[in-house]
């Protein structure tokens, strides 16, 4: 079969292995597709070359079927269709036992601290799995992942039908979080300052707004009538977009912190003083936003087609990941089936 | 009768004014005493000079009986032992009509907005009065208002017994904070800088650390074994408490900010978003806090002969701002009574 691994120094290379047999609790999928996101990219780019070993076979949004059961399975059979929640929590540090497993303290998140999905075949614990509805499309179901965690953010949120929510950032995140939340029956306002995101969000039907163009202040005072957004969603990671998305929540209102911030943020902690703010971090997801994200993807909320943007052969992930680099694609999907 | 006036410039001017009768709904209250607090040293300094008209009567933190009653006010008699929550809300704005009454939009905060307690004879809306039991003495009482900031910011963080409350800054609210969450059941320990404050909260039982001389993150690790603090509460307004505080909070812990930070702070967002945690702001209190804080104070919990430094005559308030500045006084009182 083929995989997938990033080699370091900025390097991927398409290799050859054996495949290897389910172990106990174990299931071998066949993998259908993988999609690439921002932390693969990261990967690629070694930011995190001190947390993973290589060769690394990554990916972690995914869809496949059942090639083969390990002993010990119970519960799904040879041909199902699944994704994987690529998390492997220990059960035993403070955070699993304060029922927060999603955030173990020595989390295993598979595709970067272990092997991932791109690769034809690929062996992971059962407990990891979630069956599929028949008639989900398995390039659709390999953006389960991503609208988990978009699910996770909002559910966090404590987001309401009726009220209003920023979106601060158009990517692919960001445009599945204004998804879900509009879902939710909030209004929703996606703040980008990227022109050709901004369109691809408006032809989504969501107002937008340019920072660098307009008063984002003012437009939300004006929108919320003097009171200010429910929940305000940062998921730009811009250090400018930190510095102003105090001044846009109402008294008592939410900031969700879903983007990566490699280095600390000036925030406006007088203005999170004054307005007695809630500013949440949110992770990953836990076992029912994947729920969630299946149901919502087989009920047609989420617009595949305008989030994957493409779907190239496992021989071209380089030149996908450099399309992403671009910045300019919403979800590039990998078609691992050729690979098993 | 006598008032302690900000003229601006960093001067106070003590003058001799009429006293007014009380309004329509008012009462006049013959003030006993009057605590002094940071925000009226920052007045006093000029940092609140936009915000402040001159010459402005200061003082918020008070006690006090009632010396007459304007027209239509019931449920009070002359004589009656009082303090005032020094809070005047529109009762219209967004954060109003969202229950939010003590953060309105347009608050007026007595004693900053418009004249507050350094007068002898002070004419406030009853609505604004709290009834103090008959044997709390007036010197006691006038620490109700601190103590109630104190019991809202434990309120907020949703401390309970049993759990570990970090509290950053000794001075006196911190010191307060640190009372009330003790009596909440948690264990507490006070992160202080300075020697002389780390040695009165020793005094008052509480653990301290010297965050120049130890190590804090591996004293909290070792404390909560590896968990982490389910509570942070920064009272210092130091930037360099801001960049260390969310390293010290367990998975989905609080962080509570308490302190003015006039300037934009450097916040690990990684750790905020690593560790879902809940950054939260408090300021002032609700009516249940006030409430709250007249009963620990009925029932001896606040150590009201540690927290009360000196009380001073009305004339010598200069010298109590100057002996505040220096930083090593808790609480100074004014004695207000020969200002009547
Ligand atoms: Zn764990
Ligand atoms: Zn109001």
């Amino acid at each position: 079969m083929l995989t997938v691994n990033y080699v370091g120094d900025r390097t991927l290379d398409v290799r050859t292995a054996d495949q290897t047999e389910p172990r106990d609790g174990e299931v071998r999928i066949r993998v259908a597709y993988t999609g690439l996101c921002g932390t693969d990219l990261h990967i690629l780019h070694g930011n995190m070359d001190a947390r993973v070993e290589r060769p690394l076979v990554f990916g972690h949004e995914m869809s496949g079927t059942i090639e083969a059961l390990g002993a010990g399975v119970t519960g799904w059979s040879v041909g199902d269709k699944v994704t994987v929640m690529p998390l492997d929590w220990d059960g035993t540090c403070p955070a699993c036992l304060a029922g927060n497993e999603h955030i173990c303290q020595n989390l295993n998140f598979i595709g970067i601290d272990s092997p991932g999905s791109l690769q034809g075949l690929w062996n992971v614990p059962a407990e990891t799995l979630l069956a599929l509805p028949a008639d989900i499309p398995l390039d659709h179901a390999a953006l389960v992942e991503p609208v988990a965690v978009a699910v996770h953010d909002v559910r966090r949120s404590d987001l309401t039908a009726g009220q209003k929510a920023v979106v601060i950032g158009g990517g692919p995140i960001g445009t599945l979080i204004a998804t879900v939340a509009r879902h939710t029956g909030a209004e929703v306002v996606v703040i980008e300052i990227d022109a050709q995101r901004r369109a691809q969000a408006e032809e989504l039907g969501f107002t937008t707004l340019d920072p660098s163009a307009s008063d984002q202040v003012a437009w939300v005072e004006e929108w919320t009538a003097g009171t200010g957004a429910d929940v305000v969603f940062e998921v730009s990671g811009a250090a400018a977009a930190v510095r102003g998305m105090t001044a846009l929540a109402k008294v008592r209102g939410t900031i969700v912190v879903v983007a990566i911030h490699p280095t600390p943020r000036e925030v406006d902690l007088q203005r999170v003083f004054w307005r007695e703010l809630r500013l949440l971090g949110a992770r990953v997801y836990q076992r029912a936003d994947f729920e969630t994200a299946i149901e919502l993807l087989a009920d047609g909320v989420i617009p595949t087609d305008r989030v994957i943007t493409r779907i190239v052969p496992l021989a071209e992930t380089a030149d996908a990941f450099a399309e992403l680099e671009a910045g300019r694609a919403m979800k590039i999907l990998v078609d691992v089936q050729a690979g098993a």
